[in-house]
């Protein structure tokens, strides 16, 4: 290919400073090194995670960067010994890597591969430690090993799953990261049961995948609770049967649940990043199994509260990151459920726009009735 | 037998008020009632329940009564309908109940029983409510539904296990509480796997019986953490293979452990009861699986917290209630067990007096020498 071996200069949002708009910039994308990816990025959508770092409450947050993490696109060019993909196969960027060689990945109990994770995490490659974008020399640095915000983007082999070619990219996108993370904390991380009651605390694309994942799972009621009613409607539509406005009560809401449950759910997430709804998602669980999984982010510094006997007469409390799945193995498997129509994607896509537009694309998702903005990375 | 349907007027050490020495009284109690057994004991051990209600830091602590909960006695009649045990049974009170029947213990996922809760949480009998003790006629309350510092006592069917008679029963009266709570936190509830690393935090009974559970489980390190470094030569002979002291150490607990292993221990357990030690041992877990159960009883009203990233990253926190063994159908069992010299029991004996001796027994139990004493009921 003409670019292979060539810096790119190509079109990406780069945030400069924290809160800050962002704004399309002609970047320089170098060639992959060893072990690295080139990938030319053709859909991206937005995840809260980008907006945390952006807003400057992230204090591992590095600026100037170029965010995103929920995307796909196709290989450009590959760097040396590289063998799990090839120029020209479709791609999605996962910033849970996996290397199937380390500590985690070999114990067979996490996705949390730890391979790359002291590069990503300061927003480098690993090989060199340094960054593959900049801008006139300047170095921009990397976001979650993926900073999809841009046309085109490098990656560690290990951080990139290889898809059925057959998928449409501008929906497939989305299991990059908040789909899965919502099946995944249902299937992997709290394995729920046939006939199980469940709670889900927040309606928005990750709340509705643990929805849509407990229905799979068979769950018999599945209890959504969110301060937005009109969250209700849609949510229907993912299996959510029964609805909660805490507003609407003056009891805690873990007191309205157990009352409703007659002792409590047996499985219940929290998709907000809100501390005291964490609280609030242990608390409703049934006295001696239900397992509560945080899934939501919260802010640096937050802490999660309870009294022990909570624990000690028998709930069991736990978290989840990518919602357990092993990404380079597993999300070619969830492409082909979406194609076999197993898992819905297309209905968590409420706005489609353009790389350029991003900084109204933030705005609609601040705002209540989007739940995922695909951006096309045309310029 | 002469006293069946009779009252019984026998010696029993009764707590009046908290914090003021136990008195030996004549105590009146009442035959069992339709579904309950009367129970001559005849050796009793204290554990850390006794002397937390005694001490009137558990507002659900109601006075006048008779404590203890880990004892060992023969059935001496039963009432109507009962048909688990009869007069002469060799048997073990048991203060978690299994009637086979409730919600929870049909789950076929806890051993929390539901049946008679609601009366043992009070200090009285299901079937009418009241308290089968009195002395001249006023009340005295009972304690977990087994109220053993008393020759006789009176508990609900569902709350005693028959055993081997051949069990001396001035040793297996230990199997009612703290013996097996620290083997089935290790067994039922964390599940520990053989070569897996664990913590133990705390090295009193319930402790050294985690110890114990986990070398048996296979586990390949054991650290023991304690304050009084006197515990180690003891901890020994139960499996502990290293031990740390907190005081000896400038850096959080958390943080030793963490690189001493590194990268955390696969299993804790937390046998003290101070919520920030419960927060060390989930933070010394590995990132990806590391379980810690939670053992110790902590005073009321007191709190556990922790950033909510030590879940999301894959750690679990948990609890654990007498170990979550069934009791009537798993406490023979632990008696064949030892009989079989497979589990330890004597060895936690460090001390034997008798009941009239029991405020000294008390003193012992806070001093830093002692494990178990058991006490004898003879006059
Ligand atoms: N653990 C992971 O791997 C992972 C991956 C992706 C996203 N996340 C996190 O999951 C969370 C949810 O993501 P999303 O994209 O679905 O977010 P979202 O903003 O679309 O949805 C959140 C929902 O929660 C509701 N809500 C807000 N406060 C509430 C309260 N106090 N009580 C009840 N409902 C409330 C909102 O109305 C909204 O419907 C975020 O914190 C995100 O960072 C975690
Ligand atoms: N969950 C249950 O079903 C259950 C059953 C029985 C007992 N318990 C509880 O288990 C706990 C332990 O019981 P036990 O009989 O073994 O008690 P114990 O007092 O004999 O042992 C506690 C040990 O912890 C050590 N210790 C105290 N503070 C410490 C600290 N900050 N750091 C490290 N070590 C410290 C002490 O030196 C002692 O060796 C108690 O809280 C008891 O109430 C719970
Ligand atoms: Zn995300
Ligand atoms: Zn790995
Ligand atoms: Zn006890
Ligand atoms: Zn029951």
């Amino acid at each position: 290919m003409a670019t292979q071996g060539q810096v790119i200069t190509c079109k990406a949002a780069v945030a400069w400073e924290p809160n800050k708009p962002l704004s399309i910039e002609d970047v320089q994308v170098a060639p992959p090194q060893a072990g690295e990816v080139r990938v030319k990025i053709l859909y991206t959508a937005l995840c809260h995670t980008d907006a945390y770092t952006w807003s400057g409450k992230d204090p591992e947050g590095l600026f100037p960067c170029i965010l995103g993490h929920e995307a796909a696109g196709i290989v450009e060019s590959v760097g040396e010994g590289v063998t799990n993909v090839q120029p020209g196969d479709h791609v999605i960027p996962c910033y849970q890597a996996e290397c199937g060689e380390c500590k985690f990945c070999k114990s067979g109990k996490t996705n949390l591969c730890g391979k790359v994770r002291s590069a990503t995490g300061v927003g480098v490659m690993l090989s060199d430690r340094k960054s593959r974008f900049s801008i006139n020399g300047k170095t921009i640095y990397h976001f979650m090993g993926t900073s999809t915000f841009s046309q085109y983007t490098v990656v560690h082999d290990v951080s990139v799953a290889k898809i059925d070619p057959a998928a449409p990219l501008d929906k497939v996108c989305l299991l990059g990261c908040g789909v899965p993370t919502g099946l995944g904390a249902v299937w992997n991380t709290a394995k729920v049961e046939p006939g199980s009651i469940v709670a889900v605390f927040g309606l928005g694309t990750v709340g509705l995948a643990v929805a849509e994942g407990a229905k799979s799972a068979g769950a018999s009621r599945i209890i959504g609770i969110d301060i937005d009613s009109k969250k209700f409607d849609t949510a229907k539509n993912f299996g959510v049967t029964e609805f909660i406005n805490p507003k609407e009560h003056d009891k805690p809401i873990q007191q309205v649940i157990v009352d409703l449950t007659d002792g409590g759910v047996d499985y219940s997430f929290e998709c907000i990043g809100n501390v005291s709804v964490m609280r609030a998602a242990l608390e409703c669980c049934h006295k001696g199994w239900g397992t509560s999984v945080i899934v939501g982010v919260a802010a640096s510094g937050q802490e999660i509260s309870t009294r022990p006997f909570q624990l000690v007469t028998g709930r069991v409390w736990k978290g989840t990151a990518f919602g357990g799945f092993k990404s380079r193995s597993q999300v070619p498997w969830l492409v082909e459920k979406y194609l076999k129509k197993e898992i819905k994607v297309d209905e968590y896509i409420t706005h489609n726009l353009t790389l350029g537009e991003i900084n109204k694309a933030f705005d609609l998702m601040h705002g209540g009735g989007c739940l995922r903005c695909v951006l096309s990375t045309d310029a």
